[in-house]
């Protein structure tokens, strides 16, 4: 199937626009922008809804159920046990999950050319685990990039709940796990920007300078920025100790 | 990328050859075997490296390490507390994980037109995390076909460990996800069979036949048969339990 040149550039105009829209209303994650900025900077691939990594904790049947299923909790930062205590206490109607995912970047490509380059790009990057996952004639190739790195447990149901000392242990896991996919998320920004733009958007290009730059700091600054924030040093030593073990 | 027919369908030949030399030495999970049947049916597909769905326990430092990692154990039906509680004495090097992963169907198809259908196919039986992995002009277009059924949590580390009452109540979490991969299993099956073969591969057939048919029981049945020589009777009731919940 041939992708329709003239509405693929439709929608990732489209797309583009709705980026900004979303950084604004607080909808994207900070640590996100370089990567979606700097994918989108190739003429021939725009982003959709991605995500940096996240912390959810749903009251739901099974961790991945979507009807019937209610997030309790949802972070891109890691998680303060005390934000589980309060949830902890209330009464529980299905089950409370406890998940932890990496990145996951969605997005489209003009061709089947392009979706097995960025599909090369993003396995040196150690995204194992992306693929093309439709073709779509005005929409483009879909492609998912995204890693292995995830953690899945259950907390609590009526009568049968974990014991608080081993939910502290569970979440102190589920940080870790967040704060590896966020290293990963930082991986593929330096490996992708070795490799793309392979030919630029030009009018990606005008924007982005217009807003001063955006490709001045890294995934990890920004993240580590936020934490400085947040006054969560202690994140910002755990993620070093990851990443010198990760190397 | 156009795939070479005939070296894609040597291929085909060499990996039919392996399943059954597989199944003889007990490398295949027998509830899998009617759904690799049922796609290599089919002129233009073969099957790689699949599994029906799995409890592993690793003593790894991520559950998605690969190096540095030791698979302490392994299942394809549920896990007995008194398999681990062995283990769970044992001085542990990193950490122990346990992780329940429902199927991933690993296949290969002779074009892109042929992979669309296959992933169409996927999706209506509810396997939304498939894609297009890779396209190689000898070996086809490589597909996955994979659910969001995951389970992947922390047991113990040194100085660390899980309560051994929620690691009992842990372990139940795996065993009712690792049942719901089984049913997802059967559900693949009975959505493709009405939808493949497309081409009737007739070496195949031929071959099949020489079994003895072996389309005649579903992987359910064959999992019951399992449970049932297991004397696992509280799993088949188990199972029962989640198929009524989930249509």
């Amino acid at each position: 199937m041939v992708v329709d040149s003239k509405s693929w550039y439709k929608f990732k105009r489209q797309l583009w626009s709705r980026l900004w829209e979303d950084l604004e209303i607080g909808y994207l994650d900070k640590d996100l922008l370089p990567v979606l900025v700097l994918f989108n900077l190739d003429r021939d691939v725009y982003t959709l809804s991605s995500c940096s990594g996240r912390i959810v904790v749903s009251d739901s049947k099974y961790p991945w159920s979507r009807e019937e299923s209610n997030i309790v909790l949802k972070k891109h930062v890691p998680l303060d046990y005390s934000d589980l205590d309060a949830l902890l206490k209330k009464p529980v109607v299905r089950r409370l999950w406890l998940n932890a995912t990496g990145p996951v970047i969605h997005l489209s490509t003009r061709d089947l050319r392009t979706a097995a380059y960025v599909l090369k790009v993003a396995r040196l990057a150690g995204y194992k685990h992306s693929g093309v996952l439709s073709v779509n004639k005005h929409k483009g190739i879909i492609v998912e990039l995204t890693t292995g790195v995830r953690f899945s447990t259950f907390l609590a149901e009526t009568g049968n709940s974990l014991e608080g000392d081993d939910v502290r242990r569970l979440v102190e896991k589920a940080n870790e796990i967040l704060l590896y996919g966020k290293l990963m998320l930082n991986r593929l920004y330096e490996v992708a920007r070795r490799h793309l733009p392979r030919v630029v958007d030009e009018e990606v290009e005008r924007q982005v300078k217009a807003r001063g730059g955006l490709l001045d700091k890294s995934p990890e600054e920004i993240f580590i920025d936020m934490m400085r924030r947040l006054n969560q040093f202690n994140y910002i030593e755990a993620y070093k100790r990851i990443a010198s073990g990760l190397s």
